[in-house]
């Protein structure tokens, strides 16, 4: 299980690389994974140190690395991450040790100092190559904002409590932070229309989740147990799951979202393993009385004391008019991830529980992490009341929808007393206008 | 466009093959590609042609294929037809000419001859690596025959005659004819019971549809326009959409159907390419009067008077008593393609309308395909009003939905008069008792 805690956690220890201490995202004690690549060369493996990135492939072809620390690196070389995503706990965290006692004060090596390239002059690839991307709803205030817009009196469905809601999206469409979002067009029914127009969407909206990032595979047929299934994931990323809700309305019934998403998904570049979050796992938030304890396919003691992750998220919005004159982004809303109502290991448990296999690379978002208090919501959906509902910028304009120009950054950080805080990276996208009409 | 017919459509041309004369799925008239390998051997591309598999592998080293025809070739060689899919029109034009010029009766050489494996000796694989996989819900009778089991008074949603629905299904569990099919565990909450139990699917049912495949790509943020969509589509099979009903029934709101579909979809193994299909493209069945037109960005001429296929689909059921007495397969249904309210091109121009990318190799189901009569609907959901009525089959057993050990067979032909009917080949799966509980 990657729930070890051992000395590559200890707050103590800093790295000789200085920007790796003090306020980085990316301390000793992250040591996240992405690909990147220089220009005119190949992509490959890289490690998140301070405002540096560590090329694996280097490090691999070095000596450095002995046994299973080696083949992980290996494996974390080339230009995607998919065989290090499956080369298992124990070679991953063997590299994990590894890469501490190289970048630890006492480990500074001039070999290692030539592998490591200024963040700020490489170019951020997709970390693995999506096979399947599926999306949940564990969001439960989310869940229960949404379905208030719509049904007031009975905002979450009779199946809430009981399944880990969720539907496959599309993974070809996922994009890492930075690639701009191109408003899609589609089909709105106007209230009062009798007859559909298509066009561009009116109501472009966020949603604040995490990705989880899948290692070992199952195979069809062979579902994974609860007790097992947080050993099937590896990592963790931001994930803005953009929906155009117009769309979204009209096209759902009855089989679920469909274009109102597809159009594309940002993820934050740096894959943050599971053995770095092991001190930041906590237990699943209480049930509320009068809820139902998980059917037992779900249940798992170890899971209910240590499942949940301590992860705080942000999320900032900044328009063309605040960059046109200056001004920072504004927070839109703050949350935890501790106000998801399924742990990630229930949700890997229940899409695998039908013997549906998944594999290395395949991508599981959470669903709209919203919390319980107005100033925490995860989407503009909640925020404005579908529309309803203004929110006025610090340059006094107002949204109720993404306008053109919008970027929208995601914020995580794992955080609990006496450890070091780590980061996820950006996750951020700005929208440019609908492509021309076709057809 | 793939709507030439030419010579290899002519219906007085033979095959020195005899096997591929007279009433062969896979006559020369077809030039299915799928993949297949013998024991020991590297799996590779083959066309079907009459009892035989013709090596392409082979075909592309021997020096008989020229320019485009060669590179197309080359394309189809490998363990998947993703290049091949991808190598555009004339490229798969001119390697079906070749082919034809080499299979024709005038056409011997002994060269190819030394190209042929008996089918039944060789093992089929997936004919590519499907990378995305969309199903649609353009059978209208199923969507209302399925709508009015659950809204009598409003079986077809408002939706259902502007949008192309559609949902994304799980790319990873779509497996190839034969294989065998495990009955899925789940979640399912049985009339008056209080709280759902988990356990094996009481309501496992197939679903009778065509798989369109993807052949050129389009690039995330640009749509393909409805005059150009077709062009997209490179081949089509057979394809099974099992589902369990009991699952679907209590996880699908809000967000669709997900572990109650994603445990397994089989296809057929061999792409009949849109250029065989050429002969069989028939006019769109007029709208009833009162239906609204289609948008614009769905609405082309051609496509309204050549982009629906003539293609005769089948069901067949055979019980394990049935085997074990001799008792040829039963069939259940008889229905027409014709029965989509929504063409292929439709479906695709639908599908990217919002810049949604696709690739090579995705594959798009077209939904169940029911016909207006009972004879004719394509789930045993219908057949027997979701369990109320059950099928006598001709052993005197019955069936609401279905048994281990049942086997369900599709089958399918392209058929207008004066043409040479051709066929899509085997997709069936035997049911198997659900894995082993875990957790």
């Amino acid at each position: 299980m990657n729930l070890v805690i051992d000395e590559t956690h200890d707050p103590a220890v800093v790295s000789w690389i200085e920007s790796a201490n003090g306020h980085s995202e990316f301390p000793l004690q992250n040591l996240a994974f992405g690909v990147f690549s220089m220009p005119g060369e190949k992509s490959r493996g890289g490690v998140a140190i301070g405002d540096f990135i560590l090329d694996i492939d280097q490090l691999a072809r070095s000596g450095l690395l002995q046994g299973v620390a080696q083949q992980a690196g290996e494996a974390a070389s080339g230009s995607t991450l998919n065989a290090f995503l499956a080369s298992g706990l124990d070679a991953r965290r063997a590299l994990r040790r590894a890469l501490f006692a190289l970048l630890r004060a006492e480990g500074r090596v001039n070999i290692v100092e030539r592998m490591l390239i200024p963040a700020g002059e490489a170019t951020l690839h997709a970390p693995a190559a999506v096979g399947g991307y599926t999306d949940f709803f564990a969001g439960i205030h989310h869940a229960r904002n949404a379905g208030s817009l719509f049904r007031p009196d009975n905002p979450l469905l009779p199946n809430y409590k009981y399944v880990p809601v969720g539907y496959h999206g599309r993974a070809s469409s996922i994009r890492i932070s930075g690639e701009p979002v191109r408003r899609p067009r589609g089909q709105r029914k106007l209230p009062g229309s009798e007859i559909p127009e298509f066009g561009p969407s009116e109501k472009l909206d966020y949603e604040l989740e995490l990705g989880l990032w899948v290692g070992q595979e199952n195979r069809l047929g062979e579902p994974v147990g609860i007790e097992a299934a947080a050993g099937h994931l590896a990592g963790i990323c931001l994930l803005n799951d953009w929906s155009a809700r117009d769309l979204q309305a009209w096209e759902y019934q009855p089989l679920g979202p469909f274009l109102a998403k597809n159009f594309m998904t940002t993820i934050s570049p740096w894959i943050v393993t599971l053995e770095a979050l092991a001190p930041y796992r906590v237990p699943q938030p209480s049930r509320p009385v009068g809820d139902p304890p998980p059917l037992p396919y779900l249940m798992n003691d170890e899971d209910q004391r240590r499942g949940a992750f301590a992860i705080e998220l942000e999320v900032f919005i900044q328009t063309r008019q605040m960059r046109a004159t200056g001004v920072s982004p504004h927070r839109l809303s703050r949350g935890s991830a501790t106000d998801l109502y399924w742990t990630p290991a229930q949700l890997l448990a229940h899409h695998t529980s039908n013997g549906c296999d998944l594999h290395p690379g395949d991508l599981l978002g959470t669903g709209t992490i919203s919390s319980a208090a107005p100033a925490g919501v995860g989407s503009l959906l909640e925020h404005t009341a579908n529309g309803q509902r203004a929110i006025r910028l610090p340059t006094s304009e107002t949204r109720t929808f993404l306008e053109d120009g919008d970027e929208i950054w995601l914020q995580a950080h794992a955080n609990v007393e006496g450890r070091v805080k780590i980061g996820f990276g950006e996750c951020r996208g700005r929208i440019v206008q609908a492509p021309r009409p076709v057809g």
